[in-house]
């Protein structure tokens, strides 16, 4: 199942993508996916009005998570092109929530900078929560997957070793436009994430070259904080970031950047200037 | 002013603390502090029933913060024990609220570490929200201070460069007791920030030896990311915390460990092994 967030004439909803791509409407069962996800409703026998993909305005697949965690550094090929030393544990960080923007959103690239770089990611919704969770047990927490461009501000997120301020400027997190649920993906390991610039592929490697799998992400941030319906974590993203290029590629307003990842969907969002 | 976030009987609510000590129950002119922050509600003004300390529980200052973002290596004393460069810019990294606690709660050391670690902070709540703060105008946008415990797992802080695992476990963020409006503050410099463990002095410095100054870490964080009223910024700890001394310091179940911040208060917390 394919599920979806959204608004219609200013109002907020969320839907199951139906057999013939029409969004089947389910706000009068939840307010919202996060509320869905935590009721258990992620299921194929609601229903509601169809609405054309036109008459919608997407929003970030979770638009109020609790907790959205970061990793980063977790594909060997950018752990290499960023000069890190391997490490026994995940590198986690955090984004605020009103850094999400929707599939129909464009990217914003702020005035305080002219170094947004792209980072395509997986994204693994929570469905049920938890602390402590075993790594046997972790892909029974999943709600589902959806596409992230963890689009960075280069310059700031190097102001010092915490990656705080390039990580949290607004109108730079897009996420959808789907969530898919795990029953839709045969195999994680050979998923493949890709990153496109105005037509090039930017980065491309298979979830098997993750440093550290999905369950292993999971059962370490579920040591230290307890995880709930609707948080999200993005799971890395492959080498080939703008920031280590030479010269270095930076997105610039008019450009479109694309995550693609196979079986899950494709994030397309055109950059602004900030106004 | 000072004012209080408690349960009482289990509700919660907020008040004022009365000239005679009492606590004036301010609840039924807004649900909880943050939402009085926004409203404009910090005033002598509003009356309520008077409770006795022992009356209530108190939780921490602003219990459900939009963001809660700390300042790591803020004074040169702590800067120079942790082997820090200077930087141009003040390192950034984030809370969840989850892990906050009020003044009558213990500090929990996970079952995880024993690499448990204190660190004596002066909080800022913002009053009033904003984006692009300019440091000029950055202490009107403040609703008041209180005292701050960045208890820190320290094993797991070193993880990996980014600081959020260790400082994100439940039950690690002391903050109280009382939130102290700007005009009971006469000079703000020389506020003298200390820990105290089981009796003996650990840190203690004045916040003019802070790196980066109140105003200064408002207008950068406001830049990257808007601020809204009831967020808090923790503004960074003194030398001499217990990772850096020979050998090691660790809290460990039964120690009391107190925040003292000169006309702000004392904010006492135990320690207790994570049930």
């Amino acid at each position: 199942m394919r599920f979806v967030s959204f608004t219609r004439d200013g109002a907020a909803s969320w839907g199951r993508i139906g057999p013939d791509g029409a969004i089947i409407d389910l706000g009068a069962h939840e307010t919202d996916l996060k509320s869905a996800i935590a009721a258990g409703k992620l299921s194929a026998d609601l229903d509601g009005p169809s609405l054309a993909r036109g008459e919608v305005r997407l929003l970030p697949i979770v638009p109020n998570p609790a907790k959205f965690l970061c990793v980063g550094h977790n594909y060997e090929s950018h752990r290499v092109e960023t000069g890190r030393d391997p490490t026994d544990h995940p590198s986690i960080f955090t984004r605020f929530a009103d850094t999400l923007i929707g599939a129909d959103d464009p990217i914003v690239r702020p005035t305080a900078s002219t170094d947004l770089d792209y980072e395509a990611e997986l994204a693994v919704v929570i469905g049920r929560g938890g602390r402590n969770i075993p790594e046997a047990e972790a892909m029974d927490h999943i709600a589902g997957y959806t596409c992230f461009n963890d689009a960075s501000v280069r310059d700031w997120q190097w102001h010092s070793r915490q990656f705080t301020p390039g990580k949290n400027f607004p109108g730079t997190g897009p996420l959808g436009p789907e969530l898919v649920t795990p029953d839709e993906i045969d195999d994680l390991p050979s998923v493949r994430v890709e990153s496109v610039l105005n037509g090039t592929v930017m980065q491309s490697a298979t979830l098997d070259h993750m440093l550290f799998p999905v369950p292993v992400i999971i059962a370490y941030i579920s040591q230290f904080t307890p995880l709930a319906p609707g948080d999200v974590i993005a799971t890395g993203t492959p080498g080939g970031v703008g920031a280590k290029r030479t010269p270095p590629v930076w997105m610039a307003p008019g450009d479109t950047i694309e995550v693609r990842i196979s079986g899950v969907g494709t994030l397309s969002s055109t950059v602004v200037a900030e106004a």
